[in-house]
């Protein structure tokens, strides 16, 4: 399995997830500028693995701070963490990964900016370590959810590529398949940047996972013939009360199961859950770039002059969900005394 | 307006709808074979449309029969409509075109081949003016149903492109502007032959009335948020109980509507009614080729080897549909017995 996001002699390698699965390509950022630039252009995504690059990224900024002082470090590291958090609005995990290396700075705010940064980098590749951990206790404790004999559909991609490494949907269906359970993949192709047609084929296919890529909106078809017994996908932002934001079409699919009896599971990591805002309403949703719509391979397909409506994420009320599967374990509705428990567990 | 497709001096000529918006081609057909390629390659879609280009093949088909003798034209004319009738599958107007041009040759079979062959032709040309003259009644029955200011989504295109013109769902659009109210159109782009980011979105920037494109897997969240007031889609087929198959997709947006408790419209002319069936379950759904989902302008996105599967129609049962539009009268829930009233008064 190829990685995601790797620190390498001070510098953070990513894998180009515009390119997947016709070529392999990486890209090798030099500074916490050309960071941002790849997690607004979608070089890399997920919300976990965009936590890993931001860390990374304000370690990368951090080590080229020229600075003797102290305070004159921190004022440059926290404006590097301010244009870090901006990135994109949407995943928690950005704030959560660039709040946590502020805290290490924090911590040894009294010794010399060469010991803080090299502690900074550390705490990046230990964001990396930890991330891959957290999907394998995840995997361990929703793959009891699936069945023998399971055809699972995933909207996006919450795989290895999306998180530090091994995923948190497929990071479920991984730890399935890894307890002797047969289970297939259903991928949702998921438009406009396909990362289901393209980045959960190719990572199923590559684990030997039976995986079928169809249209968004053959969802429904599949559910209606009896050919999806569950769902799993990933969340960029879990609200106080369960609300989960991911990618775009999630909110369908979930409406879907409901109306098929089918149970909906998310997959995410506890940095993923953000407890100081109470539902999904506060959640920002990213709209990006009307030509991710417009245009196929370079090429334009829409007329010109029309309208465009591109959100990046939607928001699945929690009473859709019939479960969060965290490394803290797996809860149930209701979810905001129990996702309060969690946190006190911490 | 272009024309959808046209009899021209004894060809049959069809604006190329897989090359719209981008460019403006046509396809000349000289041969019933090539109508039948036309229409198994989304040269011509859209049940109307292709019942008008069968009834076109056909008649082309006779026209280019050397028989002297009426029972040798007759047996042959019979294998060019069966031939014909296996174009596509879903659609009953293309059953119904076939049959109505059998029942002209019927009709006269004690006249000479010359004599029917002509008689073909105008037949032809008259499926294609009552389609034009039946989408308007079915405008005018249906504009009723949207208010000023409605934001009407639609799935596919169900437009002047998918009939002899004017059109079935944006024909009720059409209407409902020509009677002077203010609409905008949300058009789903309809993976994956994309009618609705090509088609729909090109008809309507033409006519002037706003229409903005989205993914698929974006209209529950525009519903969410309140801002689709109906739903009008067109009919590939519709059985006695009501059930509608139309394209992929339609099923999704039929729950999400539910959902939402948006109003959920199925235009379509009595053509697309199959009375000899009972329910949709069974409607044959045409499966079509993998290359249509796993490519993009002609090159490959999703990885070599993993299956796809890529229905071109689903079934949205009866009892999702608030009202069935046609050119007799606009008929709501339960809809077997005014179905059959609808039959009876022809």
């Amino acid at each position: 399995m190829l990685k995601t996001i790797e620190w390498r002699d001070d510098q953070v390698v990513m894998i180009d997830q515009r390119k997947l699965p016709m070529q392999e390509r990486y890209v090798i950022c030099k500074d916490y500028r050309s960071v941002i630039r790849s997690i607004k252009d979608l070089v890399i995504r997920g919300a976990p693995a965009i936590g890993v690059a931001a860390a990374m990224g304000v370690a990368l900024g951090a080590l080229k701070i020229r600075a003797a002082r102290m305070d004159r470090f921190r004022a440059r590291f926290d404006a590097i963490c301010r244009e870090m958090v901006a990135a994109r609005p949407t995943a928690a995990n950005l704030a959560w990964a660039v709040e946590r290396m502020k805290k290490v700075a924090d911590e040894i705010s009294h010794r010399e900016p060469g010991e803080v940064k090299l502690r900074l980098v550390k705490e990046a590749q230990a964001i990396l370590e930890e991330d891959i951990a957290i999907n394998k206790a995840m995997g361990r404790q929703g793959q009891r959810l699936l069945k023998d004999g399971n055809r699972v559909l995933t909207h996006c991609n919450a795989g290895a590529l999306a998180t530090g490494g091994y995923g948190t949907a497929l990071g479920v269906v991984r730890a399935a398949v890894e307890a002797g359970k047969q289970i297939e993949v259903v991928a949702d192709e998921t438009r406009p940047f396909l990362q289901g047609a393209r980045l959960t084929a190719w990572e199923m296919k590559e684990s030997r996972i039976p995986v079928t890529v169809i249209t968004d909106n053959s969802a429904g078809y599949l559910m209606q013939r009896g050919k999806v017994d569950a769902v799993v996908v990933g969340a960029d932002r879990i609200a106080a009360n369960g609300d989960v934001a991911n990618k775009i079409g999630t909110y369908m699919v979930a409406i879907l199961a409901r109306t098929h009896k089918i149970p909906f599971y998310v997959a995410a990591p506890m940095s993923t859950i953000d407890a100081s805002i109470k539902t999904g309403k506060e959640i920002p949703i990213e709209q990006r770039h009307e030509k991710e719509v417009t245009h196929h391979q370079g090429r334009r397909c829409v007329p010109e002059g029309v309208g465009i409506e591109n959100p990046a994420f939607d928001v699945t009320p929690h009473r859709y969900v019939s479960a969060i599967i965290t490394e803290k374990g797996v809860i149930t509705p209701p979810f905001k005394a129990k996702i309060r428990r969690l946190f006190a567990s911490e």
